[in-house]
């Protein structure tokens, strides 16, 4: 089946035209004449890369708490009392709503228990997922396991590669405080010989780092280095709080950051200044509903954009740069650029169409500018992941 | 008519109930058991204490600006041109935009040609306006009075009070750089004797206050506070950049601020850090479309909270507190608090109906969090002004 599009294109270059998707891919890309009034948007899936689609069902649960109150007072209780079918539910409707939203790709942080459930929901649900399971073997005793890296080999059976492609196992030490120096250096071991992702939090929050301070006497960072889990396929979250000589060893290890600047603010984390991150690599993160409490990347990408204006004027990073970060740099830090995050032919027909409401006027000559900032999620109109319509709205 | 409603009613307290409104009014408020899960929300409708409706169709057409550039290349450039029937339209489509997105009451700055225009607009697309001439007798040519209070004696007669007291006149000197020591003056005197509100921009923008400290070798508030321009009715938009002494006059002149973070985040003016202000009178703005670029106040809100948690953790204004803002206290504003601001018998009936989306669990233990952070403009389904509905979604 081939389907047509026509509309204002974004990304990788930004102009009015038509796309035609085949078999899952992005077929044929045309330019055409810009018509007077633009009502449609064609952009590439926005790539998430962070998320726990998992506490979907703890939004509006946890409010006015910084990280560890959050974590040990609602979000681990919330996560250990999940039975299978609760997890299940709970994914796949925080999937749902990135859909909704007009997130294609998630890189998603399960907890200790009923991984399979959440690909299960991404299987049926059909967003493209980077999943794994929450690593834990220190923490609250009803959540932790001994052996955490037990069901791995069977996960990778069950789901690495499957769909077509569209689901990926990762592996996912939750973060320092509840992690082993044993399970960390596993993971940067199984992370280089098998070629999996990385993904975990670090340096999020002042006590989280004051903690690892005290204990291992290093930084967040120093320590996950010393302990060689910081490679090319590291995916940070939040990345909030880091010395000069962090950002040095992120930069040199090819780490990328994910930054999640809603739920920093509400968790009362701080802010990740990203022009002091030069040269490291930087993708965006809706984080979790309990946090955030949305999933919705098109409220991240203005609040970054204005957030990087506030604290550096108009030098500030472009608004151009921050729909890049929630897309083809999503792809690359998936390692995945080959396949997704920009609308070039033969790449995965990972597509969401916006309409221009009635009373916006957008304007061809500041695209990024009016997508970010007069446009939003409601205006998503319809989304595809491999050239599938997997959301519609009316 | 009776209309009844019914849903998690919000302001001055927050409970599930049941609403009935006639003649225009809120005719009776009652509780009734909270039901598992709660699908609709009412509330008072949001008020805008700046907005500028006649600038809409200047949306998206001027980015990556300071303010004085911005002013220069665009928008009064865009003001100069406007006809009578474009002017109408602009601000017609500002004003749909604000009732769509909950809005029900504007202090409106219009331009300095078209007053009638802007408040045939609110006659007819229904929204309450305090709407007032920009005036300015300094800046340029093509866009500059004279005599600009000239107007005023017609504009009251045809408007002031009409359409059962939903419109009013208000005075609104530009800001300083663009009005006469002898403007200025009168304004402070016809703002007492006739009991006027009078709207202005104040302290936004460096570059503004810097010009003012060397023309006049005073502050901005100084300034105003000399030539007799603060009172009780006195509403200033902006306020980022004050000084200790700047602040105890707005205090004790009663004057108002009107809190605007998209937009002066967006044009690089700066922040108001509403803990800083403690007490003087606070509301809440969504400024106009080029520089916002939307006229929503729940994105308004969820910034003006997240902001102040930024800057103050989790002892930073309260999500109720940033409610009332939009809400009560932009009532006290404009001196409307006996009419319109809450959910009170006898006030008008200025109305705003949400539906929670199906993927959302609204948490009645924390109703204001769960509707700035999860619920968004979006979620508006229908908008009543003096009982009226003037909006509704399908």
């Amino acid at each position: 089946m081939r389907v047509s599009l026509e509309g204002f294109i974004f990304a990788p270059k930004a102009y009015y035209g038509s796309l035609t998707m085949r078999k899952g891919k992005i077929f044929s890309l045309s330019t055409r004449k810009t018509p007077k009034r633009i009502r449609k948007l064609i952009l590439p899936g926005m790539i998430s890369t962070h998320v726990h689609t998992i506490q979907t069902h703890a939004r509006n649960h946890a409010e006015n708490m910084e990280l560890l109150t959050w974590l040990k007072k609602v979000i681990w209780p919330f996560e250990a009392s999940l039975k299978a079918k609760g997890a299940y539910a709970s994914a796949s409707d925080g999937m749902k709503e990135c859909l909704q939203f007009g997130i294609t790709t998630i890189l998603d942080m399960a907890t200790t228990r009923h991984t399979d459930k959440v690909f299960e929901a991404a299987r049926d649900v059909g967003i493209r997922g980077y999943i794994g399971k929450a690593l834990m073997d220190s923490g609250p005793k009803e959540l932790i396991d001994t052996h955490p890296l037990e069901e791995l080999e069977e996960l990778l059976a069950d789901w690495h590669g499957k769909e077509n492609g569209r689901l990926h196992v990762t592996l996912c030490p939750r973060f320092v405080l509840s992690c082993s120096e044993e399970l960390l250096k596993k993971v940067g071991v199984l992370s280089r010989e098998l070629q999996l992702l990385h993904h975990t939090h670090a340096s999020e929050n002042r006590a989280e780092c004051e903690w690892i301070r005290k204990n291992y006497r290093a930084s967040n960072i120093e320590i996950l280095e010393k302990f060689g889990c910081l490679n090319e396929r590291t995916i940070l979250a939040h990345g909030v709080h880091l010395s000069t000589q962090d950002k040095q060893i992120l930069k040199k290890r090819r780490v990328t950051l994910s930054h999640c600047p809603t739920s920093n603010l509400k968790l009362a984390s701080g802010y990740a200044d990203l022009m002091k991150l030069k040269g490291i690599a930087l993708s965006l993160g809706v984080d979790g509903a309990p946090c955030n409490n949305r999933l919705d990347p098109f409220f991240e990408m203005r609040l970054a954009h204005l957030l990087s204006r506030y604290h550096h004027g108009l030098k500030g990073m472009s608004a151009k740069r921050i729909f890049e970060l929630a897309t083809l740099s999503g792809a690359r830090a998936l390692h995945a650029e080959r396949y997704i995050g920009s609308l070039e032919t033969g790449k995965r027909a990972d597509i969401v169409v916006m309409n221009v409401p009635d009373l916006v006027e957008f304007n061809p000559d500041f695209p990024y500018e009016s997508l970010l900032h007069s446009l939003s999620a409601a205006d998503v109109h319809s989304v595809y992941v491999d050239g599938r319509k997997v959301f519609t709205r009316f």
